[in-house]
């Protein structure tokens, strides 16, 4: 039963991924199967390059291959802005908008007192090490609007005091495209309160 | 630009995947890049293995990492029975099923008139050698229930011809736990035709 061991554990890793089950997992593995030279094979050797050189920033947080991340590295991205979210997740989302040309601070979690995370687990000493040495006059809090997002937005805000550089938060309104009806009341009255004449 | 290029390559190769779109590729390698030593540099390696050493079975065309596949390597799968399936996804869900315990021969298509695929393409004039080298007393036709597919079956069935062994085909009718309302009117007037006494 040698031959059929491999294929099997391999579908059991695939399995694993968000996103797939036990059944596309199998149907993921039999299209690579049919694909051996032309897919597999470099998919297999580009998942190997990055699981050897992926590393956190040391400076902010963020996954990448170099010893800094491509956007550490750039010194045309030193605005003077720092950006905080809460995972790399976000931070690849804030890229995808290409509105941001500033720096990132990734906190890898938000405050939770019942997880034991508290303000050094998340790097906020780090943060405000980085806001006096980079002379930054800007802090955006992209921090999720939930309430674990939004009590560690308060923590930060109240670290880096009011001597401090400016701090904003992202809008909350009504999505680009966002039908009215199927918008949650907490979104509408948001947006209501932060109305802007037309 | 170092840093960001061999994560987006990967996110390419992933969203090749079947099931996968670019959105769920990039969550899926953010979720290889959390868990780099734990999951993604096993599922690396495991693909590697596969790659290289998964062959098409020369005896059933099965794929397997073996030299032959396990099924045609197991003694005990000489039933004289060799199930014909067209493709490598119907024979690990026939393996699923657990009620056939002989072996296979993989057609690896249908016969396409428009796709120049003909009885050569498909291993036709090997399963018949087969059929006599190996004792063969029933070949099941296991096709899809396509026009494609019975075309296939006909022809294999007439390719055998009289003197051959038994040929049967899987049983058309409600699947286990089917709804009659949400049945195709082929599937039920193939059920009634079939019907048993109860």
């Amino acid at each position: 039963m040698t031959g059929r061991d491999e294929i099997e554990s391999l579908i059991g890793l695939m399995a694993r991924l968000p996103g797939l089950g036990p059944r596309s997992a199998r149907r993921a593995v039999l299209h690579l199967l049919r694909k051996r030279t032309g897919l597999m094979a470099p998919l297999a050797s580009a998942m190997a390059t990055v699981a050897e050189q992926a590393r956190d920033c040391p400076i902010c947080g963020n996954i990448s291959t170099g010893a800094t991340c491509e956007i550490c590295a750039d010194p045309a991205r030193a605005t003077g802005e720092i950006c905080v979210v809460e995972d790399v997740a976000d931070l690849w989302a804030m890229e995808r908008g290409h509105a941001f040309k500033g720096r990132y601070h990734v906190l890898g979690g938000v405050l939770s007192a019942l997880d034991a995370i508290g303000p050094e687990e998340l790097g906020i000493p780090r943060l405000i090490a980085r806001i006096q040495a980079e002379e930054i006059r800007e802090v955006i809090l992209a921090l999720n609007a939930t309430v674990e997002g939004q009590t560690t937005a308060h923590y930060i805000a109240e670290a880096i005091g009011p001597a401090g550089p400016r701090i904003t938060s992202l809008a909350q309104g009504v999505p680009i495209g966002g039908e009215l009806d199927y918008l949650d009341d907490g979104t509408i009255s948001a947006a209501l309160r932060a109305r802007r004449s037309f």
